[in-house]
């Protein structure tokens, strides 16, 4: 066996995550190792996490990344604060939605689904009345962005009606952290987790959680021990927290976490309101070039995200082939539906450095090109392929 | 606030891990990210499992790192093996077998503890005794290679009577693979993990793990379901499996996984056995050092690790001011004492590409200089510090 270093193809990632990282982000990573209780690796975490604070734009004590990818800071936040036999409603929109329940069930809970359609965000009437009719829940669990249909729910108002009716709630931030106002503090967000590869930009393999006093309490009043070992915060917190002196819990995963760093370094240079604004502002690019060729958006105006675009597989081609044409001829990688949405939809993802007018020049380009490929129109306009699909 | 980019010092990581990191490996990490799901992404993953085959010394087709570290390798085997009221004979010989008793705990078993000295091996006899006491036990959980105290238990043996006694054998070889001889199907181990971050010498943050049929079967049998979903390897093997066809299940670590391809690339380069040797080789050198200064080792000869080596404090000096000396002065980490042998003793790491005979040369120089210092007795022999000592 002779196996030889591995030379990654330069791909534009806009898919669903990751997206593209920055060569500063890149160079950081290479940095020599240095161990996980080093006083100065100490001093970078004290850093990560106070610029974990100001992305999430919260002051919780409790914000760090953990040391997995996004699925493991979701299963932070459910065995933490699930205990069996709780009641957790969940509002469900899509894949990850899913997950959460899946967590809940894992954990010995008991969940409650309040079902909207993929492509439509939680419907907070519907999240009121499934609390009026179950009165014992103590947890309510929503995606602010869904990745899998590019839709944004209204997180302050699902957190304002979970509050009222005395739960704690939890909230996915995996694809709006870094790319959509989110205001942990401003909103009330009791537990938070996100992703290091989307917006902030990140290689994939963190993800930054964050709790308040009120979770931190229930975690506190636990009667049964947190089945995870690993992602135990009362012992993360050993490592993570704000004692000076730094109790071992487990290996930190040091060049990621340089890399972490250099991306919120990144984050603070631009501000978080310019990063904002930044995916807004080429997400009306990307849509003028989109309606240019014809296509249309799953996800009604008002609640679609600016950096996770689900467009409408055109009539007469095959999304699979589209994706798979801009991966070998443009590198170019974008994302295909997933669930029910697998054919139908495909997923352009602006996101982090992603999020660049180049980019969403270069695609609508490659895109118009593919698409005129596979329908033998090589050569027509964008208006001439839209009337020819009605 | 203002953050600026981190750099960090250069060090000779001579501690418990990690370990110096090659700048082969930490370039690969800097190489541009590609999506999880990229066709080029899914081949690199597949020479990755075929060298952990090798590392491993096995064929078992679900062997891959898991997207985290050791500890989560650890939490990877107990929560697929274990179902609640399972019987579970743990080993206990320092910290790490105390944190497998803590896992078994997590996930609802029972477990049953062979108490062994700090400093010593596992016992057989002990094992066999209490696998006699009780027969309705299901699985027998080791260290292979203790990293609290630098022992080496005998492995073969201890899954051999596992067996007879119909247990499945569960091994931590965090320390072990890459290190010392390991051979998982000769030995016949179900269920093993280890990490990136020592022998094989890449930055923490992965876990190599590998599972035979036996374990398998006992997954597929389960009652209840793995009460992690991000841990449920009948899920991971839909993403890290044999098929052509790629399930997503979570967002690997792009970057991390092209540094251990290239740290395992680099093993093969030299050979799995010439790496044993070369860890056995160093260990002789640093011994003669070791001694030549009249410290002595915790553990006796015939178990002793030779990449793991627990010293004794010296008389009249503190082991604090030791390992800051070094730090601070020489740019070398060595490790402290974990638990019960805190202050008693340091760790001096001789892993992977930290295991070369410079290394051994420049710390028996910085620590005679460092315990002379802290002794004030600047000048003299090693050979007058014993007799000083004694």
């Amino acid at each position: 066996m002779t196996t030889k270093s591995f030379n990654p193809p330069v791909r534009t990632l806009m898919g669903p995550g990751p997206s593209d990282v920055h060569p500063r982000v890149l160079a950081a990573m290479a940095r020599p190792t240095i161990g996980h209780l080093d006083p100065a690796f100490v001093e970078m975490m004290d850093e990560v996490k106070a610029m974990l604070q100001y992305a999430f734009q919260t002051r919780n004590e409790l914000t760090m990344p953990v040391s997995a990818p996004g699925s493991a800071g979701m299963e932070t936040c459910f065995v933490n604060l699930v205990e069996p036999g709780d009641k957790v409603v969940v509002c469900v929109n899509g894949v990850f939605g899913g997950r959460m329940k899946e967590n809940v069930v894992r954990v010995g809970g008991v969940p409650v689904i309040v079902e909207n359609a993929w492509g439509d965000p939680v419907d907070p009437d519907r999240l009121e009345d499934t609390l009026g009719k179950h009165r014992d829940a103590k947890l309510v669990a929503f995606v602010h962005a869904e990745t899998s249909t590019g839709v944004r729910s209204d997180a302050k108002t699902l957190v304002e009606i979970a509050h009222r009716h005395d739960c704690l709630a939890i909230v996915d931030a995996v694809t709006s952290l870094g790319g959509i106002p989110l205001k942990v503090d401003e909103w009330n967000i009791d537990a938070i987790y996100s992703g290091s590869q989307k917006c902030l930009s990140c290689t994939p393999g963190l993800s930054p959680v964050s709790f308040n006093e009120r979770a931190i309490e229930k975690i506190r009043h636990r009667k049964s021990p947190v089945p995870s070992w690993f992602l135990d915060l009362t012992l993360v917190m050993g490592y993570w927290g704000g004692s000076s002196k730094r109790t071992y819990h487990h290996t930190a995963p040091v060049n990621a976490l340089y890399g972490l760093h250099e991306a919120l370094v990144m984050l603070q240079e631009e501000g978080l309101e310019n990063a904002w604004n930044r995916h807004q502002h080429t997400h009306l690019a990307l849509r003028a070039g989109i309606e240019s060729l014809g296509l249309r958006f799953l996800v009604r105006e008002e609640s679609r995200l600016p950096h996770l675009n689900a467009i409408t597989v055109p009539d007469g081609v095959d999304e699979a082939q589209i994706r798979q044409i801009l991966l070998s001829d443009y590198d170019i990688e974008i994302g295909a539906g997933l669930g029910a949405l697998a054919g139908r939809i495909f997923r352009i993802g602006l996101m982090g450095q992603t999020c660049r007018m180049k980019n969403v020049s270069l695609l609508v380009s490659a895109l118009k090109e593919t698409i005129e490929r596979l329908r033998g129109t090589a050569g027509r306009t964008g208006a001439e392929l839209a009337s020819r699909r009605a």
